[in-house]
């Protein structure tokens, strides 16, 4: 059985027909080119119908219809929240797939799309118990455990950005959350702006650029360099990627915990780093189960994770619609 | 249908055959009385056999074995960890009890049978994402998420007394987690009697009695006397308990939590300050979606909730033995 596969960016929808082996056909890549509202759930449907009549073309039979969006996705009412895409605060993204083709469709948050993808064809294969952090100008997490992935009362599975590791509150938190506040990419470009701009005798490498231009790829490239700032900031991130993914251990028991996203990328030499210090923290006895890895995948982890969501949802019971629990 | 429902203790099994309505017939207790290791395993097969006996002359069918440990149940190989019982390191109690009965048998931890039965008969009816926080001496976590109760790697989930929520490390929080060693029952009191001991001007409700024998009990009892060293260290204990409950929310968006155990208990006047807490902390829009709720249960959780987790399963596709996702 073959899927259609779409993979939602904030600038591009990338979409094939993708085989049981994984093989892609007819890829493509769409710019979203400025579209907002209604003209990007035209161009994704675009992109369905053509895929559909190409594969209809070469006698290939589609089963279903897998959708990774930057955001998240209703498994209740099928609307998608896509904070990068203007007028998609409630895009009622199911309804109007369906009005396209008969074809069950799936539609899932990129961070839930990226795990599957690794579990399929990356870091996370055979494994039923796994956590992709996805580290970049935010932080979040998608989740599989005994084999299901989550969802949760409104899909906001794996806020991670907002987890408490820094006692007590400072009213700085309120805006992203604890955790994304230190460590994720907006994070360590904040942080090295105000430390730069605090320090009037500092004269590392992040002194050479304008302090409000600086980000987290300056201060990486600083901590190559040996700066010791970089190297504060990048410390205090290593501690908190530590506890993050030690509360994440403690919690959920995971056989791997795979980190991907923009900052890893840089921070992967850091994993050692990482896991000692979720050792310190973390249950002793699940530690010692669980392995930390890189992200296998590269840019096509959105369109590989969301047509094996597809695939798998059309071999079992969906789970898309959790039912209560009576 | 009906189910043998066997709930063991750190002193005692309590046993019934548990109908499908929620009523219990030929309910016992039997005290453990220093017994160790096979010969707890012996009385809980006498047990089971008393209560397969029993409802055979009733003309009762029975259908499935619930059993609540107080510890972990591995699903993959059925031997218990139980720390409260002696020569329970490792033990074989699934074979122990499939010798005695053809019937399925289920093995569950207590955190998750007690939300289990808050599920049938208590505080998160009609939920299918909840969590269930049990501070006692110790803290752990039963957790629920679209409809499944969660496992992990090596069933240890929800070990959240060791949640990192204070940074830096420190070297105290080795021996049992950084949020039991503020919020758990034991943390209580041993915070307490390290403040008693620290301040020699305290003059307190607290230093009526040997600093030695201070419990969280005395802590509660103090504060209710308005003592401001209670005050404060169960002030300590809220801001945990809000940041821990706040993680839980972030990550797993649950509908409700609910907050059991011997702390709560006295801790339940608390509950509008910890969400309070869980509010600076959160996911803004998940904070929304959760309520949280004291524990309806009190003695017979355990039962109830491995009665209901034998007639779910019976129900449905085994959920204990989660295959490789692959």
């Amino acid at each position: 059985m073959a899927v259609i596969a779409l993979d939602i960016g904030g600038t591009k929808i990338a979409s094939a027909v993708c085989m049981p082996d994984g093989s892609m056909l007819f890829a493509r890549k769409r710019l979203l080119q400025g579209r907002t509202g209604t003209a990007v759930g035209t161009l994704l449907t675009e992109q369905l119908t053509n895929l559909l009549a190409a594969a209809r073309r070469h006698g290939i039979v589609v089963d279903a219809v897998g959708v990774c969006v930057p955001g998240i996705a209703s498994s209740q009412t099928g609307r998608v929240w896509a904070p990068n895409i203007p007028g998609w605060e409630d895009y009622p993204l199911e309804q109007e797939l369906r009005a396209a083709t008969p074809l069950p469709v799936y539609i899932e948050s990129d961070r839930t799309c990226y795990l599957s993808g690794e579990m399929w064809q990356g870091a996370a294969k055979a494994c039923h118990s796994a956590v992709f952090i996805a580290v970049g100008t935010g932080i979040g997490a998608g989740i599989v455990v005994d084999g299901r992935f989550l969802h949760g009362a409104g899909d906001i599975i794996g806020a991670t950005g907002w987890m408490a590791l820094q006692s007590p509150y400072q009213e700085a938190y309120a805006a992203c959350g604890c955790f994304e506040y230190y460590a994720s990419g907006n994070g360590i470009g904040a942080r090295a702006r105000e430390a730069v701009g605090a320090d009037k005798t500092y004269r590392g490498v992040l002194r050479r650029k304008r302090v409000a231009r600086l980000t987290a790829h300056d201060v990486f490239a600083a901590y190559q360099a040996g700066d010791p700032l970089a190297g504060e900031i990048l410390g205090k991130a290593i501690k908190l990627w530590g506890m993050a993914a030690a509360n994440l251990v403690s919690l959920l028991n995971p056989q791997k915990i795979i980190w991907g996203g923009g900052v890893f990328g840089p921070a992967t030499r850091f994993l050692d780093d990482i896991y000692q210090e979720a050792c310190r923290w973390a249950q002793p006895i699940s530690i010692r189960q669980v392995e930390f890895v890189a992200s296998q995948l590269s840019g096509h982890a959105g369109l590989t994770g969301a047509a094996y969501l597809a695939i798998r949802q059309t071999q079992e019971a969906p789970l898309v619609h959790p039912q209560p629990f009576t």
